[in-house]
């Protein structure tokens, strides 16, 4: 499997040529569409929901939809965004009382699972559910809040996530979010994710190609 | 003042395409863009939040946002929407403890103010604040369900509300959401409407011009 | 229509054999099955659910089930009630924030619904969904809270439903819930109800059918 | 019965030293000590509790204390409050799912009962209980927010609910909180209020007898 | 100690006539009478509450009622439970905001007290409240949510539970809960678990007391 | 840095003469001003807020004011203390859904953070934040309820938390609050404390001087 994927956040796309910008972002060689969810309750912001999901299918988008549910409860809306065409769907713990169920709710639907882990959340909340899981999304930031740069106790974070996935032997992707950089990309590859989403990194980069590439190319390095 | 303002609904627009649809429906006529904000708890299903309303300011869009809040509570994301571009905020008396005081707070952030009435909702809800709105809206289906057609007894409703808002010499809308189309939009008109929110009835049309000349057309024969 | 149906509530009876209790209630002359829905949220105290319902069709029961649920929010047990034998669901427009949608959901489900207001509960909350109504609910006690009696002022408010009710010329029931004994059922009924649920009165009488019977000849007598 | 209750609220005193604030106004005259009740949920702050009640009791104060409750929900702090030598507890029918229990709460723990409606509260709150009730205040500001001034349709609202009160034949007081000042309270008296809570119109001035005494002889004066 | 209680759920008996059935399990040889409690907001469900455990214990039955509380809060309905005649109360921490006093507080009312994990729950829930606990209820499905089989991951959790219990030398029992049958309580009791709840496998079995024999019957296999 | 800091909870002063007690406890030997501040949400309780903190502050406390927060959510209510004069402010970590994000909010608005662990509460939710942390408050009672004992296991949780702060390097606080008293100080000292909430051990005391100096003289002993 592929150890550096790259998924732009489409929060920092422009939302009134929505299509075009997934199109151009895919074309520059992203790998999957991040798509983030704010429900105005788990976060204080609110953002796109089912139908906006649903808009990129009918517009031809192919590539994996992983879908970053800030919102509580989860259950609920899970079903909508399959219906939309989500690929991955991940949610906070926290969020949902039956954590091990909403898991199962997902994939019934025929998507992948994932869990995401706040800055501040202890890594058991995976100890009895992690071999279900498709993705662990490490916070790298407060989601819902802006203006932040990368927590830097993420890397040690990532470290002991990485441990815990290979002693299950199975093929779980680790996604990190919130202040990847083309010139952070590497220690947090070395750390150990092999998911990556960056939002204005690459919108507000003036060509996308570049630095996916040199994104990808630090990664590379970063592994000898 | 005009007696017949179209606020075409954004959710039946392509949103692959948002810019695009919303010029085009401007430039076919269209008054108002109708903005339909849900979050997931005062309704069952997320759309659309403050960073799509100001991609459209961005993406030139000088035509009034007419944003109608389907959310609970209400007063946190005011100001968001206010800085986004909004021109009209609306929202639900039963989602905010202190109506007053955020009809206040939506006007402090240079927005006009509206309230809105759920088919079931009783109109004394009004007694005591119409004089500090610029609109009320009457829902005539349930917000946040599909399917559904127009509530026959919403037009009682609106001769009632018609009364109260003659009766404050004010220059008070009277706007309409749910199930309006061409062939009811006449009778809707007579009891009193003068803006009306239309989602399928013109994105789903072939002509958007043509859709929107035939409810002018049937307004103002209905007006004699 | 018969205008003095009697619903023993089923709180009172024994639950540790509900279907002879039951059984033997109608046998007495009951009408309807009163059920009592508490969920510890709308009111302090837990009952039984939907489980509890179908266990009594199991059983054999064939009379009408008239559920009256005193939970918040409202939707999501309506199914569950409705496949479980329900004939009537009331609920609370306070717990619902669609309330005119939730009667829809009540009757998309095959069953007849209600609306249920508290002792301080307006009427006017009727305004615009009494024609959609089967039943109005009237408690003379408030819900889920022990050892009270028949609260007088409710007479007056029966007879404001009763006018509204009669204005419809829709047949429609107006029942009452709370200190029902057969000495005030005779004013209770000349005040306008036509539906009369019991619990103690009934069940903690010696001969279920004497007290029955009384009360049906104090509504006769009070009718004249 | 007086048709002039001075009632200054404690929030504008020194907290520093508020027996000794308390005894101060109350020697220049005031009558009750109102004392406001904010639980960062109903209103966005937090003040007082139980504890600073008893407090005043304990240091010896016997005027009425008018516990204004803008907590929600509201049932479980009742019994503190009694216990704490409150005399009257208000609250807001918002808050409460059972509004007709919730004052005889109240009342079964000694103390007199009032509802408050908010500046946006249709009056029909009070049509099936206030022959229950003690007291009602209204709103001339909103509750929990600072920097208001009075609301000038609360005058018609004060004639509105003065006339209800008059109809029960009973002794039910007509209080009113918000921006009320020496100016303004001849008029607000003449509209029906027989109870006044002020703030800082009282505790800012340097001669709080003096304050009191130009609020009686304008409420003297506008009573002709 | 006896290593082997068998507590079948009653939310698999015939609620139409539930203290024969449960007269019928007791004397088929099951030790204790598991009473399931759902609210509708801790998990999707509502069943039944404290009136239908007093009619057990009014019924006659003595055994143990060992009350597994789904719901959210907890506190509230703790006292309810113990004056119906409660004998183990069982929360889940997540339902509570103060797990070490809820658990100090079902004491307080002479029951014992038990914590549930749901199978994501992280066993560390445990580490300051172990030695309070009479009782750790392992959750081998999602509560509230039918049709499930065992989590086999569960078997491993027993096993760390079973560990730290035996750490504090005390009589704590371990009990399982979900798709416990006679083919599989086998391997579950040599994980560690020493109660075993049972619904359908006992209550759907045309001889309760075959069931139960081949249960233990598998136990004690087990353990050698 | 100061191994033993005395910090008295107003809670127990007497709330009529505030600015008083907080002078002689300070003139007393105080350190610290603890202030309990809870909102009847997240304990059962509503005590204090802001504008107590600020009438302390303006009456001349210098001392550095610890605010406690038993309030359900925490953000909203952070700039309100820090603008009242609070230095640190300490919240519960199940009452915050982005406990990172809450620390650098305090931080952000020049107050010391404090992370509050109730009895229950496993140390793993510092893992992640223990570095951005000035202050860890454990309670050895249940935050909000009245006449509770020091929880005996609360030593052991000391001793693993001082673990924790020493392997950081850095310098955090170690704050203990329930039940302390001059008679158990000693051996709370040696478990790991260096800060000591005391309510009625102190404000109930006739000398507060002597029986914060028989506390110091404990502390010192116990550590040799």
């Amino acid at each position: 499997m592929s150890t550096c994927l790259i998924a732009p956040s489409i929060l920092s796309a422009n939302f009134a040529k929505l299509g075009e910008e997934v199109d151009n972002v895919l074309a520059a060689g992203a790998d999957w569409v991040h798509f983030d969810v704010m429900d105005n309750h788990y976060v204080p912001n609110l953002t796109i929901g089912p139908m906006v999901c649903q808009a990129l299918r009918k517009h031809g988008v192919t590539a994996p939809i992983d879908v970053h549910l800030m919102v509580e409860p989860v259950d609920r809306i899970v079903p909508d965004f399959a219906e939309a065409g989500a690929s991955i769907i991940s949610f906070h713990p926290e969020a949902s009382r039956h954590v091990h169920r909403t898991i199962q709710l997902i994939k019934s639907h025929g998507c992948k699972a994932g869990l995401v882990l706040n800055p501040a959340t202890p890594v058991d909340v995976l100890d009895w559910v992690l071999d279900d899981l498709d993705l662990v999304l490490l916070m790298s930031v407060n989601p819902g809040f802006g203006g932040q740069a990368f927590i830097h106790s993420t890397l040690e974070k990532l470290r002991a996530v990485r441990r815990k996935i290979d002693a299950t032997g199975k093929d779980i992707r680790l996604e990190i979010d919130g202040g990847v950089k083309a010139d952070n990309i590497g220690e947090i590859a070395a750390a150990g994710a092999d998911a990556f989403v960056a939002g204005s990194a690459i919108f507000n980069a003036p060509d996308y190609a570049d630095v996916i590439r040199r994104m990808r190319a630090a990664v590379a390095a970063a592994r000898g």
